[in-house]
């Protein structure tokens, strides 16, 4: 069951797309207020109680566990690459959760706060039995999901998802393993990371191409010098069934000339300053507009751009620093200049100087910037100008939605692979998400580990963090670590930072040990898709926390370093350095799956309850839940050449027998082409 | 036993107390080679290669683990507030490790490498076999120690602290609970925190002054206004056992007529540019000069002046700033601004606006800057001009020494608190180190606990962290697991940055529940002084990983995140958020000590092994071996009011009745009057 409140008048975000009954003024005050303490005298203000045991999910992107108690929140997407435990906002803007109170569970809670603009959760962190909820602005559409079936989790999960519409499928090669680096600058790089890979024997699907690929970072260029022929280019890799994934970025670079900025200034396609001037920001090209994503016309124009590379083979994008990330504004920027031209050196104190340092490292992101420009958004079938700030967390969903619906009408019937760095609900709908520019920290596989339920929550189903961080140097185990759980993540991306250490798997000791982690990726491929699938189609979870599988066990609460993948599978992965082993907890009797460094598989049956394992670097372990059957493929380098007919079985021997007497196979997988829209029942 | 190698024509650091005959010249060179690949074409460098089960102990303060393997670690004393996995210094340089090899220990090897500038540890970091040492000169001295006992990791350990001389041993009230914000500003704030704590019922034993204290954060100052009567103040409070302890930063406000000022210049005590000119560097107090403490008159000049504060009573002080911070030099910001005023908004494009903002926010703590000024030293008995960059490491050190000589020569018999930011291996002798400027992370309470073996192997004993974290906002959980590790420290001090969340024990739900455990702490200050005067006079430290006290146990060798406290305590402390129980391995069978929130002791036998156990946020847990006894004293409200002879015991419950029935204590606690130089045989 979903209720709706409105208060004040909320923006049209379209997160939702299916038409609930909103109750409004003194009605919504009053029925709301049964949750908690709401007020509207300045901006939006609403505390709820909390049990001492209230456990809380959700928030998609965020920093914290996978419980999300003591903390805050602050949804205002932001460029910050430092993910650190003590920041509160990251790219995404997430506003969901539920309230879990284990053992009375009727009485669980989910909670949406459709607000476009800056929104903060304190999650019993000032208060340690109080959730705090404050906005700037009145205006905001709070949903309330109660739950109906049996798992509470799992229902108002699916219930939310049911009226935020169905989350992005990827083409199948989606699913393979990609190579990245912000520092491939020619062909010849490309080629090398290519011809590495197939040499090491480890398989491949896709490589990222970073900024360098255009020309001067123009949108839709692509540097004819340093890519000659690039159709031919993409051509030949596809023909072995690797693709490139290039970048696009917000800003669109002023240039008189270009033809993008040119349609962009001509056709007011640009955000504008209050004096209806085009907004200048600074950013990778230098100074550039931003498009006006929230403007239906603008986010055609911009989508049908992608054309220019689709129009060379191109089948899959990644859309960047559309929060938006700003270097600068020329406001900004002038303004510090000027404050530093009339800086007297000779009367300079201590909060002189500070006062000169802040002016230039608060230069970036600022928020003053986010608040002197506007769009030209479509409410209620008016066109009406907002300014950005109310509406900051809708930028990079619109930008992502604008490729989406662009791509879509270059072609109706094809998946593309597309992600993004920004997000706000509804942006799943459109595409996936990366989580941004990690770091080569042990802390963050963990983080990633507990942002995929959350995420998964809100409808975004492929994600996946940059592999081995982006940020910082990666030594060897942190990789091979990150890989043992990232092959279970749908975007399987390894991705680094220029000027840090090489990252591809062949740059380390031994990549036999990564072809062979890598080589079982693609074996899970028809169970990873099956899964995915369902999670799409069913509006379910492909990770979830333990304790949406096993509601009633208590234990299950505070795992917060394991997760369950799709319906047969848990993984405990190693998040420490040095270590060759772990405890885990399973729920139930599981069969613990061993993959070798000889590439055997070895089970083994582990009765429930806690265990210290033997997790060696070398091997992959995982489990398989009793009852369940995983099927696996037969090795290959690419997905285009995975058989999804033949498949082997692994984990409960009395399922897979039994299905062999009954001449059926133990596990169901989805099979389709894997590339166009033409979906399969599940 | 200990070899020393001496290459090129080493800077006398004076880490090492006692003479040990180096090896010289070729014969140097070829015996040092045994060891790894030695080269001394540029600077120096030197290769070992490891056993795949290698394991690394030591590097004092560092990030990583217990096990040091897999990363780098420069030394290179800085001041940086943002201490994440990705950072190689920080405000310590600790060159002493120790490679254990399991299984084989009579391989096992101690290394210290006493060179003062910068050098950079690879320790299977770029090479998983190899530990890489490369600095930017060839002037060092090498020690390598070989273990003569049968437990090769603790007497390694013995005999490098035996020739790096005895460890600082702090007044006992040292002891006690500390309190400390950046941000006290008045007699007021400091009542205020007295006051709440006495009302709250918390013990305490001091409060910190950090710089706010000061006339214009001015050393030796005392602000008049702010505190009025300032002896008197400090008299009224030690009246009733609570003492202040003032910060000392390193720079020297630039004020004529400021007589620290006018008698570092006079008597050309600052350091000094190669024109001659006294240094400038901006810190707190605006423009400074920074004494030159490695020259030993202006050592002993600026250790005289701690008479300004100890004149009014006080007992302790804190060094800050001594890596040396530098917020600017007069050098860099003229250049900065310089650069800036020329620069042409019109023209910038996205390279310009970077070497623009580079300009600016690499202006603190530049390398540049450290290699603009020298030192006056005396090496071999004649006075030698030393660039600073060269022997960055030694300034904290000598610092803190000029203190402990200018109060000893103040007060030859009375023990002061003393304790540092930045230190090298030799300031053992005169001070402690407090971890520096933290962060309210939960990863922060396990960054303590790997950190403090590694210190008390380098001999820093009085050390311990900003209990609640320097930085960000603790959350009410955050701190009081922090405490439930950090009343095992002997510096236990919650500490506070200006700007964020108030973190005094009673400004949170129910100080009842802090209060208990700090009321724990003064109990155990029997054990702890004990414990902490045995590490001291007998060479051994107070923190010990697992492996060292159970070195035929292989799973100990994994254990990260339980420690030995002294000779019969392992604590495992809780380091995540929204957990209510933990892993524990037990070597042995042990003791279970749980301080109920009803302040009740249940003590529980269990059995040696892994074990899942509850860890309540409200009680405290922690074990005690077999065949020990841990001595606990009747609750105080002040280290001062401790009573040493009428003491309680709980632990080996044999043990207890053996002694009892032999009329001896069943744990022998170390008795002395806690203020006086005039230490006990133990």
């Amino acid at each position: 069951m979903i209720f709706r409140f409105d208060f004040g008048n909320p923006f049209c975000t379209e997160a939702v797309t299916k038409e609930i009954p909103a109750k409004t003024g003194l009605e919504a005050e009053k029925e709301f207020s049964v949750y908690g303490e709401l007020s509207l005298n300045t901006g939006f203000s609403f505390k709820m109680s909390l049990q001492k045991n209230s456990v809380i999910y959700g928030f998609g992107q965020s920093m914290g566990g996978i419980n999300k108690k003591g903390r805050k929140y602050i949804s205002y997407c932001t460029d910050d690459p430092v993910h650190t435990e003590g920041k509160d906002s990251l790219y995404g803007a997430h506003n969901f959760f539920i309230i879990h109170n284990p053992g009375e569970k009727h009485t669980d809670l989910g909670f949406f706060f459709d607000y476009p603009g800056r929104i903060t959760f304190d999650i019993a962190f000032t208060e340690t039995d109080r959730i705090i909820i404050s906005a700037e602005e009145k205006d905001i559409s709070c949903y309330v999901i109660k739950p109906e079936g049996k798992n509470p989790l799992e229902d108002i999960t699916r219930q939310f998802r049911e009226i935020i519409g169905r989350s992005y499928i990827p083409p199948r090669w989606a699913l393979g393993y990609m190579q990245s680096r912000w520092g491939y600058r020619t062909k010849e790089d490309i080629e090398s990371v290519y011809e590495n890979y197939t040499k090491a024997g480890i398989p491949l699907d896709s490589i990222c191409m970073d900024i360098d690929y255009m020309v001067e970072f123009k949108d839709f260029t692509i540097d004819g010098e340093k890519f000659p022929s690039f159709p031919d280019f993409v051509s030949k890799l596809k023909k072995d069934g690797v693709r490139l994934v290039p970048i696009i970025d917000a800003g669109v670079k002023i240039e008189p000339g270009y033809d993008v900025y040119e349609e962009g200034v001509k056709n007011n396609y640009f955000c504008k300053k209050a004096d209806g001037k085009d907004y200048v920001a600074g950013v990778w090209p230098g100074r550039t507009h931003f498009p006006d994503f929230l403007n239906p016309e603008a986010r055609r124009w911009f989508g049908l751009k992608y054309k220019v590379l689709t129009d060379t083979g191109v089948e899959g994008f990644w859309n960047d620093m559309n929060e938006p990330a700003m270097f600068y504004s020329d406001e900004g920027l002038s303004e510090a200049v000027e404050a530093l031209k009339n800086t007297d050196l000779s009367k300079l104190d201590i909060n002189g100087f500070f006062a000169f340092k802040d002016k230039v490292t608060g230069i970036a992101n600022n928020e003053n910037d986010y608040k002197r420009f506007y769009h030209r958004c479509i409410q209620n079938g008016k066109e009406v100008t907002v300014n950005h700030h109310k509406i900051h967390n809708l930028f990079g969903y619109n930008m992502t939605r604008a490729a989406a619906e662009g791509l879509n009408e270059i072609n109706p019937s094809k998946r593309f692979l597309l992600f993004s760095r920004a997000s706000y609900i509804g942006m799943h709908r459109y595409g996936g998400i990366w989580t941004g520019d990690n770091s080569s920290w042990w802390s963050h596989i963990k983080l990633e580990l507990s942002m995929m339920p959350g995420l998964n929550m809100c409808g975004i189903l492929y994600t996946g963090a940059d592999i081995g961080g982006f940020g910082y140097n990666a030594s060897r185990e942190l990789l091979m670590r990150w890989i043992e759980f990232g092959l279970f993540t749908p975007l399987m991306r390894n991705h680094a930072a220029l000027g840090t250490r090489d990252q591809e798997c062949y740059r380390f000791e031994n990549p036999e040990d990564f072809a062979r982690l890598i080589r079982f990726r693609y074996r899970l491929i028809p169970y990873i898709y099956t899964e995915y699938m369902k999670s799409a189609l069913k509006n379910t979870m492909y990770f979830r926390p333990l304790s949406f599988v096993y509601p009633e066990d208590m234990d299950c609460l505070e795992i917060e370093d394991q997760l369950m993948v799709g319906e047969s599978l848990m993984v405990a992965p190693v998040l420490e350095p040095n270590s060759t082993g772990r405890n885990i907890y399973l729920p139930e009797d599981m069969i613990e799956v061993r993959l070798t460094n000889t590439e055997e598989i070895i089970q083994t049956e582990i009765p429930k309850g806690r265990h210290y394992i033997k997790f060696p670097l070398d091997e992959l372990v995982f489990y398989i839940r009793k009852g369940h059957a995983l099927p696996l493929a037969k090795p290959a380098m690419r997905t285009d050449l995975i058989d999804f007919e033949n498949l082997s079985y692994i984990g409960d021997k009395e399922v897979i027998q039994k299905a062999g007497k009954e001449g059926i196979p133990p596990y169901k997988v989805y099979i389709d082409d894997g590339f166009t829209t033409e979906y399969k029942e599940i």
